[in-house]
């Protein structure tokens, strides 16, 4: 069926509202009519190109919040008119090592993106949620709590859910000392959570500036990362620190504001290395560093659910379909509290 | 009292045979007859003071197997007559977290080092095994199973718990795929404690000829790290990896080999960074980067039980007290299999 969505037709042009053809709804299929998608910054990298992976023509958007429209045969979890997410993932193999114990994220054949993915009825291309509608398999629809503002959940399904996942990986618990690195669309969910989960949070900066709003979400501390003096007085006081900050920088700072056996978790993949990290501090607290890539259906589901719980969703700045290209300018500026989300109702197609 | 030792009086010396004084036995001090002393790394790097941290006159030595000679009024754990070893560590704070659950290797205050440490009744330096006695507290001393070959357990009490740690730190288990780089004196025990744990041990080395030995300790596969195939072919295949190779080398290749969730442990500090490692696969794949340091004095006793068990000692070559200079010269030259032991009852004074 085709749908309007907003395409990227190469990695030079801006994006422009236009048709794809979904595929026909499946038996194990939900076709979601699309109330809002948050703008991640992968949408961008995508969308321009500059992992080199795009297809095109290409519709971004995998922070998904919509109304089920219709379900196939084999559909019982959800029903027409229930309010659902979806996220990174539409599909995995289903039956790998990682896929039986519900972390599809690591599913040793990839897992399908929700765009630019391969559609495995149609052997086509995923086409994401900067659209009216999607089309995605039932094991990858996920419930929103009816207390959300649903605008505010969208950003939830990958920049929630990237952050959640390690704060429950790592079992975060109530007193833990957590640091932040970062107060972007990623960091600013992170001080949410954890500090939801009863962490006691820090959150590093380099914009001293940003430290009201950072308390104001939840952090106890607030700490301005140039500061060596402030970086001193947090030194060996952490139990783990997930680090929000893609661009390539210092890690040796962070590693020092960890107990022994603290963990460094790098939530972002930066686009050259960091400098090297030292090895004496992790040799000598058992200091670790880490990686860690989105987070499971099921993690995403217990997110939305804790989530609706704490009345916990995003900061946001909603913005209009024709707003896209506005919005990634000013995205590439760190311009933005915190995230843009794409009012789909009210954009003009 | 005054005994007879290998001293280096200054950084530029050879070391040689001469009298340090040791603190007079206090109640909680068991004095032991040195039988044998393995000779550490560290002891040629403290030797030289190339860590700049060196206090002369120094006697090396952390690798110590005994005699009981005689006991303080306190001391009922160990008696006149029992071997005993003696490790890393002769003294740590005692009340801080990690002292309390019996991790004094992480001591918060920072634990005693067998040489070159602080004494804390005299106030003077501790000296090491390369000596013909030494006065421990009883805390720090550990029974050393009768049926092992006393010269070759020595090595057990710094490169063998050093390995042994992590090993039971991250419950290596029977059929795990356990990778260890490189063969010396850390890496031969790291092969031989992995495997009696019923690991599947792959050693990674860049001589080809270290094979068939590798194989003859337990290893099940070799790859031959700069061999490009070889590492392709264990892609994604191993847990763990205690990477026992100090000197600064790509770690990418060694990421590369682990399951996602997989560990990349580094037991050695390079004098350079390492090349920075790529983030990646370790978000990708949730893999991570760790260090270690020694291991506790339980998991040094819980080692020796396990290698009175299953008869395991350390591959050494017997030396007297006036070889130590060529042992150390060899030792750089990695030319020794593969841990070099001072018998000191063949040694002159
Ligand atoms: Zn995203
Ligand atoms: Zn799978
Ligand atoms: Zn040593
Ligand atoms: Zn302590």
């Amino acid at each position: 069926m085709k749908i309007n969505a907003l395409i990227a037709q190469q990695a030079t042009q801006p994006l422009a509202a236009g048709q794809v053809e979904l595929r026909d709804l499946q038996p194990d299929d939900v076709k979601i009519a699309i109330l809002y998608c948050g703008v991640c910054h992968s949408d961008l990298h995508m969308a321009r190109n500059e992992w080199g992976v795009s297809r095109y023509p290409l519709v971004p958007g995998h922070e998904i919040v919509g109304r089920v429209e219709a379900t196939g045969a084999n559909v019982t979890n959800v029903k027409v008119g229930d309010v659902v997410g979806v996220g990174v993932m539409v599909d995995s193999c289903g039956h790998c090592h990682f896929c039986q114990q519900q972390e599809e994220q690591y599913c040793e054949a990839g897992f399908t993106p929700t765009y630019n993915g391969t559609d495995k009825y149609t052997g086509g291309t995923t086409f994401g949620g900067y659209a009216q509608h999607v089309i995605v398999d039932r094991n990858f629809v996920v419930s929103v709590p009816q207390n959300l503002a649903l605008g505010a959940v969208a950003p939830l399904l990958c920049a929630g859910v990237t952050v959640w996942s390690p704060l429950r990986h790592y079992n975060v618990k109530p007193g833990d000392k957590v640091g932040i690195v970062g107060l972007g669309g990623l960091g600013h969910m992170a001080v949410k959570l954890a500090s939801a989960l009863g962490a006691e949070v820090t959150l590093f900066t380099t914009s001293p500036e940003k430290g009201e709003d950072a308390r104001r979400l939840g952090a106890r501390q607030v700490v301005v990362s140039r500061d060596a003096q402030q970086m001193a007085a947090c030194q060996a006081s952490l139990d783990i620190i997930l680090d929000c900050v893609a661009a390539p920088h210092d890690l040796d700072p962070y590693l020092a504001t960890l107990k022994t056996n603290g963990q460094l978790v790098l939530v972002g993949i930066p686009d050259q290395p960091h400098p090297s990290p030292n090895v004496t501090p992790m040799v000598f607290r058992r200091l670790s560093i880490s990686g860690t890539s989105i987070g499971s259906i099921r993690e995403t589901q217990e997110m939305l659910d804790f989530c609706g719980q704490h009345n916990i969703t995003a900061d946001v700045e909603m913005i209009t379909g024709d707003e896209i290209e506005t919005a990634f300018a000013r995205m590439l500026k760190s311009d933005v509290k915190y995230r843009f989300v794409i009012d789909m109702q009210k954009t003009r197609w």
